[in-house]
């Protein structure tokens, strides 16, 4: 079974996500078990105090590195982990092959910054992958490692209910994926391609396969750049 | 104020992104409000219906037209909406530059994709902006929706408590942030950089932009050649 530990000053953030959905089945399944830490709980002076100014000055306040430390610690000493993720805008872009790999994993640990982010130190010491969802910012890390945890966590054979689902999914070949339609075949002039109705599941399978590669052409051409056809 | 309506199967899963931190805050001040419409509500069947099997075949349900014509025919009927963005893998990739043009934005409509994704016909009639968070799959396009959310009110002016920590994050200005030290000055033998506690704010600017150019040379030099210096 696959652990997921998430570190957080926010942990109300991550009540829907971790309860509804896909989690939440494979969690009922026992596949994977996401547990979420209020970092607060760690914090050790009397106000409950996890950031404080920067030094040097400016706007923001930054993640203290002694309530962090008691967290992870107190964590590694009960199981080992194979990786302690922060998530980051400065970090590695997530794409669906750290997916797959971190999919095969068995405990992951991911710290979500907040505010100006964790001190430079937590990163030196205790992190052994940084991660970011993308090009833009966030108020938190929480949505990113929700991200993180849902793509991984899907990818878990018996997750989904059908297991060829995620294979035809977009990227998982490094294409698009084509366009679907469901009932009605005709809803206020707009048709189903006739190909659909026909029947004939290899020209169906063809047809798909064309507008995948077209989407993508169309679409993301740096995908294609990295195949061959 | 800003809207977003949210369109979904899953409300459930946003419960706690909109009900803390930032966009909560956001909500108070009367600066942004987020509604969640959960799709059910606009089927038409006695069974609920919102999702039927692909025509042509294969794995994975896709969401039928005729509920999400109907729910974004309603929230039409009461005001106009500036885009209608739908979260979808195949979508043009999210970025900071995409969150500051839509924070500019009255209201918003976003519409989440879940299992297969939506049938085409709805992205063909109503979807004016499609947008993907990644190159990677989720079980649906809310933790996106959430992300958008997040990177969109959070710029908004009088969000943030200090306005210029915003100007200061990662991608505002097209480089990484720098690293942030915070007390204590020394841990377990890890030291603050000296020129933070010298006091010499100029000194410290330098410093800061150094890291920030290094940063970014050293971990996406992808951004440095889309600038001059």
């Amino acid at each position: 079974m696959m652990r997921i530990d998430i570190i957080t000053v926010v942990p109300g953030l991550l009540d829907g996500p971790f309860s509804h959905s896909i989690l939440k089945r494979a969690e009922e399944k026992g596949l994977a078990t996401v547990k979420v830490h209020n970092l607060r709980d760690y914090a050790t002076g009397k106000q409950k105090q996890v950031d404080d100014y920067a030094f040097g000055g400016g706007a923001g306040m930054v993640m203290m590195i002694e309530p962090i430390a008691k967290c992870i610690q107190e964590l590694q000493s009960e199981r080992d982990y194979d990786e302690i993720i922060y998530l980051t805008p400065d970090g590695s872009t997530f794409n669906q092959n750290m997916a797959n790999e971190l999919s095969l994993k068995g405990n992951l640990m991911m710290l979500c910054g907040h505010y100006k982010g964790v001190d430079e130190r937590v990163r030196q010491r205790f992190i052994t992958k940084e991660i970011s969802i993308g090009d833009f910012v966030l108020s938190g890390g929480e949505l990113a490692a929700a991200v993180l945890a849902d793509a991984i966590i899907r990818l878990i054979p018996g997750v989904l209910n059908d297991e060829t689902s995620a294979l035809t999914d977009s990227f998982q070949d490094g294409l698009l994926a084509p366009p679907v339609f469901t009932r009605p075949a005709e809803y206020e002039g707009m048709k189903v391609p006739e190909i659909l109705l026909s029947g004939h599941q290899a020209k169906i399978e063809d047809w798909r396969f064309e507008q995948s590669v077209r989407r993508t052409q169309e679409r993301r051409p740096d995908l294609m750049d990295r195949k061959d056809f």
